[in-house]
């Protein structure tokens, strides 16, 4: 396996510069990556749509890539429970990993597989003549791992399986995970190559848990992409590069000194019940979020980023309702980047329970009649794959989300049907790998 | 319900003429849409990645959009079994959804509806600032509609179920239906907003019964994409515009009158098993195509949309095997408008069957341990829609599938689990509705 500890990284930089460069010339290729979607407009029966951004996101750095990277359009996130006995075959399969990521990112095959006969590898070249797409492989860790015999590091302080909330409606089917890859590109066909590569890597290490897939679409105007409410969606998240987004998601400085660089993703699968919202009138949609559907501007304020004024009153009642969701989550920091789900009929049409509390509103056929559920309302399955990643789980999500259980007016639209916690692993130089400094006890192999 | 009637397309055109303009301004278009996302991208905290086409794709013609418009990014298929008691109802259903469609694909919201309170509708600003993104709606009906009380039309002569062919392990869970629509668009949070507008029109008149959700990646070079098994997948489709689509695929001169224009859908749910076909040498995998994957060839030619030589031996033996798929499926012209999907492991967590016929290959986990098919190759669920337009499903799909069941090398890694046919209506103008020359009968309404 010497081939996977020493990916072939022609151009080896360090590990901050490497992020920096990324985040800095993102927005100049684009421009290059647009032309050629355009020389491409005139061959062939299809005519070929505008192609996503064609740079490649480096792999390597203090941080992993796909956390603070500016946000793809397509994700995959994949969730599995490690088959491993011990931390030397931790150790080689997130090698294998770490290799097989650092050339799939760049639109290359990945290396040869010992599970395969004669050095076959799965190809990514039905993603061949797409461009890299800014894909991302993220990796992160669940609980168990720090159990496994030959772990010899403690488990980072804040990883703790997420507590209860009220009106959690979880399904063991996309819960938990002792691993989990977040994969993201601008194109969903190279999500899926990817997808295919890394699967192929973990038989006899790991067995494939859940999966979930998303989208996001930006406005042509560069704006804050709208959630599945007609909300915008993200518009206090932190932004690249700035001295918040540095305290709120990167590891504390009193955390066990192997997970440096790393932080924890949140993960719920939040569903959205889009026949209620949709029967609710404008008004009261702005007044459960506290924020105006049209243009993102808080209650109290004339524009998007306009501070929410929570003692701003009228009529002697606060502007910004007590159980507003704005309010209930007001004050803690975290970076989302999330997706946007649609799946359908399929789950449910494959054997899942549709929502049971969906369309509690009033309209046409009753509630309970066959048109509401079956087939109805209560079979799609509609929503937002929530993540946040943050370097205080408690005092951020748990927090927020205590809170928000609790008392906020978006409840009655919303249900909690999946959740997990993971440590996201530091970044790892060309010549590391993802979890070296978890895994460096030299008494395993 | 007048609004419904007279839908306000403001640039009435003859039919013909409407999807000429489109199919020739498609291309430069694409430029200012380009231009527009470079633009964006230096905005927000995320930067824009490029915009997929502006342009609107008109409705109105003497054939349905969606057809032989050039195929979109991202597809929806959404089927539904009718619940009305006669024609006239039937009429009210077509009327309204036209009335949807005309408003939906111009980025309009669509007409209100007499299902919701005070005029409410379900609007599609959850897709503001996102460009139309060239979204049509295509409506088939199934072979229930004709045996509807007050349809005087008979149905379309070649409108019959599907056989059952060799090899068939269709699911009842996504197949059949009365009622189709194809929603597709170059932005998936366009197609989520159509479907959310439309099915918020069918209660009281039908019930969802399947969906099934798509993508296609253009290669950058404009050439033809690739299917899930990494080969150019449409390479011999008619083009648009010529004599051979126009003779593939709309309504022959032998149908009834209320059919011309019209055309066939036959849909089939095609599971690819990706697994075994990776562990499948090269050449091994391009025999049982008959082509190569590196450049879509022929293995008797030297470019991809060089003629199959069906005659040529070397060593006494054909180049191109007797069960090689080109060779099975030669000869029967049809307009395929396929999407690949990538469902992961989401059909099979939420109770749907792995297929038990996945993986047949050896390798390091043997077939039937929990690696393989638990939470393994069995549990994903990736392959192709199927979608294939023309005038005489007999002599096309159906000709071409017995061939292909009966002795086709690709039978060892696919199975059709899902599969439909439906009569895709004729045109309409801006002063009519989808149906009408089917429901014109004076005596119901």
């Amino acid at each position: 396996m010497s081939q996977h500890e020493t990916p072939a990284d022609p151009t080896p930089r360090s590990p901050t510069s490497t992020r920096r460069v990324l985040l800095g010339s993102a927005i100049a290729t684009v421009g290059g990556a647009a032309a050629i979607g355009l020389a491409g407009g005139g061959l062939g029966a299809r005519p070929s749509p505008p192609s996503p951004p064609e740079e490649v996101v480096p792999v390597f750095g203090a941080h992993q890539a796909g956390v603070d990277t500016p946000q793809q359009r397509y994700a995959m996130l994949v969730a599995a429970d490690l088959t491993v006995g011990d931390a030397g075959a931790l150790r080689r399969l997130l090698r294998d990993l770490t290799a097989t990521i650092a050339r799939i990112t760049r639109g290359e095959d990945p290396p040869p597989s010992p599970l395969f006969r004669d050095g076959a590898v799965v190809p990514t070249d039905f993603a061949t003549g797409l461009p890299p797409s800014r894909l991302t492989v993220t990796v992160g860790v669940g609980p168990a791992v720090f159990d496994l015999p030959g772990v010899g590091e403690p488990p980072p302080r804040r990883l703790r399986p997420l507590p209860e909330f009220e009106g959690d409606a979880l399904d063991p089917r996309w819960a938990g995970g002792d691993l989990l890859l977040q994969i993201c590109a601008d194109d969903p066909q190279v999500v899926s190559a990817a997808m295919r590569s890394l699967r192929a890597r973990i038989p006899g290490y790991a067995r494939l848990r859940w999966t979930q897939s998303g989208f996001l679409s930006t406005p042509v105007d560069g704006g804050t992409p709208r959630n599945m409410f007609g909300h915008k969606d993200g518009t206090s998240n932190p932004r690249p590069g700035s001295a918040e987004l540095e305290q709120t998601v990167w590891a504390r400085d009193d955390e066990p000194a192997w997970f440096a660089g790393g932080t924890y993703l949140v993960f719920r699968k939040i569903r959205m019940r889009t026949a209620d919202w949709d029967l609710t009138p404008r008004d009261e949609q702005d007044a459960v979020i506290g924020r105006r559907r049209s243009d993102g501007a808080p209650l109290t304020g004339r524009e998007e980023h306009d501070e929410p004024d929570l003692e701003a009153t009228a009529g002697g009642r606060p502007v910004i309702a007590a159980d507003a969701h704005v309010r209930r989550v007001r004050g803690f920091s975290m970076l989302r980047r999330s997706y946007s789900y649609d799946y359908g009929q399929l789950i449910a049409t494959a054997g899942g329970e549709p929502d049971p509390t969906a369309a509690t509103q009033e309209h046409e056929h009753a509630p309970g009649t066959p048109e509401h559920t079956h087939g109805g309302h209560g079979a799609l399955d509609v929503g937002l794959l929530f993540c946040a990643y943050g370097n205080d789980p408690d005092a951020q999500f748990v927090a927020a989300q205590r809170r928000s259980a609790a008392a906020d007016r978006l409840n009655r639209f919303v249900t909690h049907t999946g959740s997990a916690i993971f440590a996201v692993l530091p970044g790892c130089s060309p010549e590391g790998y993802l979890g070296e400094t978890l895994l460096r006890t030299p008494t395993l192999g």
